[in-house]
């Protein structure tokens, strides 16, 4: 179960622009978890009216269950609009309008109430902590968060962080929470506030997993092309929630596959513009980039 | 073998400063080799007659021949300083003397001039040329270069990178040459301007070895503290051919090792001011983090 936007995304890129797209931190997880088989994915969010049956058709078509979708009537489903630069790495949000998200009260659909593996997407801490109060013993809390809510509900924040067992956070943010440069002692000291496994997620130079003394590092596959980053970081966390959804298993060594499903679906991700290419991904297309992935990273060294 | 400066450096960083010191790309690349057993170690350089004994006291201590290091008698020796700023990753020039280097003219002796593996470390593109000039038939030529000789000896580094077998760059460098941003298409460039084997180096992000349609990754071991950046892409070179050159291997697998020492060499290089630590690295430090490499990368993953 996943809680997170759902949203009107309008982007440009200096690969092009798109009109207003389908797009949202629950989207982009729900999406990305539903590549992995016999799993129950039900998203908790809200919509206004504008939202169209063709998006509302796409959740279906992936097995994504919207019982925990409110659609508010005359209201307008929450809008935003960036401008990635040359390096893809740094962007600026050229508007924002909450809508329908501004009073947004969750309600968990009773049968989520007991889902094994929770994931709070990118929102409001308080809807993340009401999302945490009605679920009942959950085996992982999952959060992802922003430098947003560092900004401006910094004490909520802290609370929904004591509460989670992952934080899936990008390399600045962990700087910023933590008030270490370094990310191993910012890992440190987020792990303090909370929760058991940190998650620094670097873009395009990969992703860190933290857990007690122990460090795991994914790359990002490197790519021919990045079209457009919206959503590879909620690509990551929807992949990464979705297989341990699929495998029950919340060991550490667990998680680091995880870490490479989740990097490997973000990879496709960027390759289009927004959900574009996570609506046509191929099941051959995503074992052979695994395949990829151990091409990339393993190695055998003798150290007798 | 490897051609390089051997240097005065004084470096500023936010964790201090330091007098002039033993600096050099030829320095860090034959310390970090020296830790290769039974390898033999020829550096080709020069310095002036303020070169204090105590420094070529430290080659020889690490088994490294300086035959081919001329002493120029009333010469002074290259001097560079440069300050870090907070985030490590981008510097200043403050001094560059040039000083014996402007009239460097390298002498590989003859017991060199028979090396399997060459390295030319980051010098005048003329330098490095005369160096392969003067070589037999090396098994592996391996170029360190970078962006200042872009700016100013374009032609002859093209000349240079037409001759070698692996490149080594980082990856703004590697966007320069190439006029790619993607480093998998700039890779593809510059493997078209002769290297077969491009390696792009990302700093504290780690490091990429191209060959053909392969890719290898190598994490930069995630550190609590980096003190010192300088030398540490040197450092990295050093560990590259010294495995090579210990192992007699220059297949795509052992390449990977190489990278994987290499990094691993590096990692200590920037604990703290200069080459301090590499003179006083443990064998078992050496090996005790190599296993941390591999434990920060490796994964079991079912592809079936």
């Amino acid at each position: 179960m996943c809680v997170g936007t759902v949203a009107f995304d309008k982007i440009e890129t200096p690969f092009g622009k798109t009109d207003k797209i389908l797009g949202g931190a629950a989207t982009y997880i729900a999406l990305s978890a539903s590549y992995f088989k016999n799993i129950d994915i039900g998203i908790v969010s809200v919509i206004g009216d504008d939202f169209p049956q063709t998006y509302l058709d796409i959740f279906d078509r992936y097995g994504i269950n919207t019982e925990g979708l409110k659609t508010i009537e005359g209201g307008k489903t929450f809008f935003w609009s960036g401008l990635y630069h040359n390096d893809m790495n740094t962007r600026d949000t050229l508007d924002t309008q909450l809508n329908v998200l501004e009073n947004f009260n969750p309600v968990v659909p009773d049968q989520y109430t007991d889902a094994d593996i929770v994931m709070l997407g990118n929102l409001h801490p308080a809807v993340q902590l009401s999302v945490i109060d009605q679920v009942k013993q959950p085996k992982l809390i999952i959060l992802d968060t922003m430098n947003f809510w560092m900004d401006t509900t910094y004490d909520l924040l802290l609370d929904v962080i004591a509460k989670v067992d992952v934080i899936t956070i990008n390399d600045e943010e962990a700087r910023q929470l933590s008030g270490e440069y370094s990310l191993v002692k910012a890992a440190r000291k987020i792990n303090e506030m909370g929760p058991n496994y940190v998650v620094i997620k670097k873009g395009e130079h990969g992703a860190l997993l933290f857990f007690n003394n122990e460090m795991f590092f994914a790359p990002a596959l490197p790519l021919e092309e990045v079209f457009d980053p919206t959503g590879a970081g909620d690509t990551f966390a929807g992949g990464f929630a979705g297989y341990l959804t699929q495998t029950k298993d919340i060991s550490f060594k667990n998680m680091k596959r995880a870490i490479i499903h989740g990097s490997n679906l973000a990879s496709f991700c960027v390759e289009k513009f927004g959900t574009e290419k996570m609506l046509e991904l191929e099941e051959d297309e995503i074992l052979e980039r695994l395949s990829n992935f151990e091409a990339l990273t393993q190695f055998e060294i003798n150290l007798s």
